[in-house]
């Protein structure tokens, strides 16, 4: 009764905080009103520049954002009783990444303005929290993932803030700063809360079973494959790259699914892949087309690269998870590392390449858009793929410090629910508890 | 058999009565097509006035009004057995609120233009109907529901016309005109219905449990927060204010979730919430957002109102719930009093203070947008705060009346299952009967 | 091991053989890029004639395109377990459906030029695989699958390139192209591959019966009705015509819904329509405004068109079907003819009446938007009527000649399954070969 209280009362304060703060420093943008924009803002520009991009926002944005392609995704896993928990850690994440977005990106005069864009960025970083959320599940309590939560919403907006504010990487569809940082985030937060005596295998053969699961897996790739080339194409200010980005992401998931099907029978026993599998490589397929998918200029690239990443994202779940377990001490309750880690590294690398074998006569106008600073002639092409080559180390450095802290940080012995032990056969108190994900 | 039948040509002269309206009044609105504009609908300056709206309005509108967030909210709680005669009662309840609506609005020389905005209203209409029947379920059978339907969707065009058009009240949202007219409808129809014997108590406790329950809550759950935000603002003409209620909607749900998480543990033994009440705090959320989300200027006002009102619906679910049920006799199958009732009361009441707070300075250009009459200077902010006040009482009386009258109707012998007690215990008529909701 | 070794390997070369050619012919359209338009592809001017569409077509379609109401439609049949087959055939087919379609459409100086525009008839011949595979499912193999729908793709593609760019024929919501060619063509290839030795009987009871039928039947309804209205309307070109094919489509869904519900007590047994039939109405509903839709102006006649087609599917499901598999040997496992054959039929021979009474006084600026080549005076409303009548008759034949080729490839040797009996006892190759559709 009394834990059950603790996450009460910390949930209360949390949002009493949210509150103050949002009283405090937030309010609307004036690009929402037009009859008030302040002169700094010089938003009557922007809105000039943008064309079409205001009612498209409003149209499909917002409903893409809304629309937890990644939620209901993890929710096949999780299944309905576990949901509740998710929608917590998505309501306070999306608040919060609201206001620490804001203080880096939208703070004007001790305010911050926040509009339509804030809440793209938030939901991108509430994608993070929940990928990294993904590898610690089952060996978390809910007080310990809004706190990781509460932290990584922080770290993530600083790395995304160095990549694209300071550094000028060019990484619209995220694959370093959400699928990444988030995947690499949750593993080393898991590598920290590491108890041994915890029978992984045995979790993850009950993991996957059942009807409920198969439900779930089949809503979420469906809502996946609706609206998830547009989330990752609508940070890309340009209609015209929004365009390819979207192409290119929808023939890298098909070709990500072929492939899966084609491993499936290969690796397992059963002759047709199960929904979940296909899920995965749909988010692969996804996750690898982050950073390239505005670079793209052949769509047969975007088959090559979803098929490869279809076929290691298998790979990796067979061989290289178990290697983790039981080398690195990292159990990845959800597989993240298949598949959002690895695809990230992929898309990162790819992204490079191409940006290597950017020139003004491929790209035409769109060059100015996808690499404005090559365009502007402020630095060579070369100049722009070591940056964007950097920022992949860099991530991945951010990633496991921040997960490192984060770790250390929800094994205090005032988090951790106080007889550990019990937690395992007590499956009334947080039913995320038992965590076959 | 002679009880089915009669539900079968109940539908039949129903329908064939809609054909027969439609073929003699109803035609398309030569808004739909530019080239044959008669002079008195001057709907060329309409077009150009609303500039980006009308493709807007066929990308989103369209799909969000036929999204039924309500029909998925209200399918978790009936389950798919029930599924049916929800469809059904849509099916109907559109076409007629097509033909009713569009006699108060859109009638012209004898005929009924209808077009896109048509349908919009139509669909708020549905909203209502369904949101009265979810306080009936379970005692209603459906040749009564057919008839509700029939009742309410007049009273409830009758009741808007009289608040937006002649009293010239802001409630784009609807929370007074669907949330509190629904709800109070349905509660009169209920106590009209009241039969003694019946054991509510042993109903509510089947009714939320159950694998099925979970999964639709998860999904009508997921909808609501994907396409309510843009149906709440679907009828604001304007860009701006739409937009700035889209985000306050999108905050308030944001804190009436997080709020739920928070008493849940306090009022019962179940550490987690169960995903229904999830998806009645975000139900409750966003009702309390339909007349204010235009209104509110500072993103914290929608995060506050979110707070109590999601302090406030679950409350009313543990203490008010029952002495609705001992005191007034009014059995609320599925608590629309709580979810619909109270917010949509509390919603009106924020909404006049807003108003009694808005200023030409904080609106700006957004004074004409919201308050037309305001800014045009032919009524005082008082004046229109006033109005909006009396609004309130003005639908409660008319929810109540209209309700008391559709009840005793209903009650009519002819319409009651001839032998009454015999539904109880036969399950094989009609599922809806046994109302574990 | 062996045969499912063999999918897989066929999935392999299947998939090569795409980015092969993806890798040879297919570009990025510059039309999706405005610094690159060649003079030969006149984009340009495209793109000023269209105004709003550019924008709309990203936003909406996509979305809409990639929503699957067929997918989803068809899974309420198949049950999760199979979805993972349907996502092959649908994965596959998408891409070789953008390269045969591009070959016939988009290819100029040895090149394809693919768009949005290109993922749109991509999509609409995959429905038509997908209704095509509903006739034969459980007694096909996905080897079988896969190969019907290589071929399928072409020979559907043929028949739309002769209906709609050589006669001429106004088909926007494909009528003719998807719902009767997916159709008959399935039922061609059902009645070549006939097994006399199998218990239809007993299989169709199993039909639709169980927990999991009915949660995908509500979702896959829901869908329909969100996503399908729009989905019918995408390939017109033209704002005006587009919003009355959207509100046709809908008040013809409405209509189907309530007649299936009239129909449904007198014909079975329950009182209470099965969401499948419900799920079947909808279809048939839209089936019919295929062609129709944007060519009737008043709204009665899609609620009269809706209401007959929801009378006459119900009836062919319970009459039809039986005659079909005891006269023709033909097994429909999921009743294509009742759901899209009949539907698309009598949507055809409705939309010749409309062009017959088609006068530039109704039509206005329509005429030419509908019928260009009316408008344009080089055809006479007969003319045109009797080439849309005459497309029909074409179209079976070439569904049935086309489906009965493809039935004799599949039956070879080589793709059944080696000992073909084994198949009906074993659900563990492949639990579609069960066909409990």
């Amino acid at each position: 009764a009394a834990s059950r209280l603790r996450l009460s009362g910390l949930c209360f304060l949390l949002q009493i905080l949210n509150i103050l703060l949002f009283a405090v420093f937030v309010r609307y943008s004036p690009e929402s009103s037009p009859g008030q924009c302040p002169p700094q803002l010089n938003c009557s520009r922007r809105n000039q520049d943008s064309g079409f991009q205001e009612p498209r926002f409003q149209d499909v944005h917002i409903q893409v954002l809304l629309s937890f392609g990644l939620l209901v995704a993890f929710l096949s896993r999780y299944g309905p009783g576990k949901a509740a928990i998710s929608i917590l850690i998505i309501a306070f994440a999306i608040q919060w990444a609201v206001l620490i977005q804001g203080f880096f990106y939208f703070f004007l005069n001790g305010k911050i303005y926040v509009g339509a864009q804030s809440m793209v960025s938030a939901d991108f970083c509430t994608a993070a929290v929940l990928i990294s959320i993904g590898a610690v599940l089952g060996r978390a309590n809910p007080v310990q993932m809004l706190l990781l939560a509460l932290l990584e919403v922080t770290l993530c907006t600083l790395n995304e803030y160095i990549l694209l504010s300071l550094m000028g990487v060019s990484d619209s569809g995220r694959s370093l700063t959400v699928h990444t940082f988030g995947a690499y985030f949750g593993l080393m937060v898991s590598r920290v809360l590491y108890q041994p005596h915890k029978d992984r295998r045995k979790r993850e053969e009950r993991q996957d079973t059942g009807y409920q699961t198969d439900v779930f897996a089949v809503v979420g790739t469906i809502y996946l494959w609706i609206f998830w080339p547009s989330f990752t194409s609508t940070s890309t200010v340009h209609d015209n790259t929004k365009n390819w980005a979207v192409l290119n992401t929808y023939f890298s998931l098909v070709a990500s699914t072929v492939a899966t099907l084609i491993l499936s029978p290969v690796l397992y026993e059963e002759s047709t892949p199960r929904m979940v599998q296909i899920q995965d490589a749909t988010l692969a397929g996804m996750a690898v087309m982050g950073m390239a998918g505005e670079m793209l200029v052949t769509p047969f690239g975007a088959l090559i690269a979803g098929f490869l990443v279809g076929l290691i994202s298998p790979l990796g779940f067979r061989f290289f998870t178990p290697v983790l377990y039981s080398r690195l001490k990292i159990q990845d309750t959800c597989g993240v590392h298949n598949v959002h880690g690895l695809p990230g590294i992929l898309g990162a690398l790819l992204g490079t390449l191409l940006t290597l074998m950017a020139t003004a006569d491929t790209y035409g106008d769109r060059l100015e858009l996808v690499f404005p600073l090559v365009a502007q002639g402020s630095r060579t092409v070369t100049d722009q793929a070591l940056i964007q080559l950097g920022a992949l180390p860099l991530t991945l450095l951010l990633a496991m410090l921040g997960g490192h802290i984060t770790g250390a940080i929800l094994k205090t012995k005032v988090l951790r629910c106080s007889p550990d032990e019990q937690y395992m056969e007590n499956t009334v108190f947080w039913e995320v508890k038992l965590g076959n994900c």
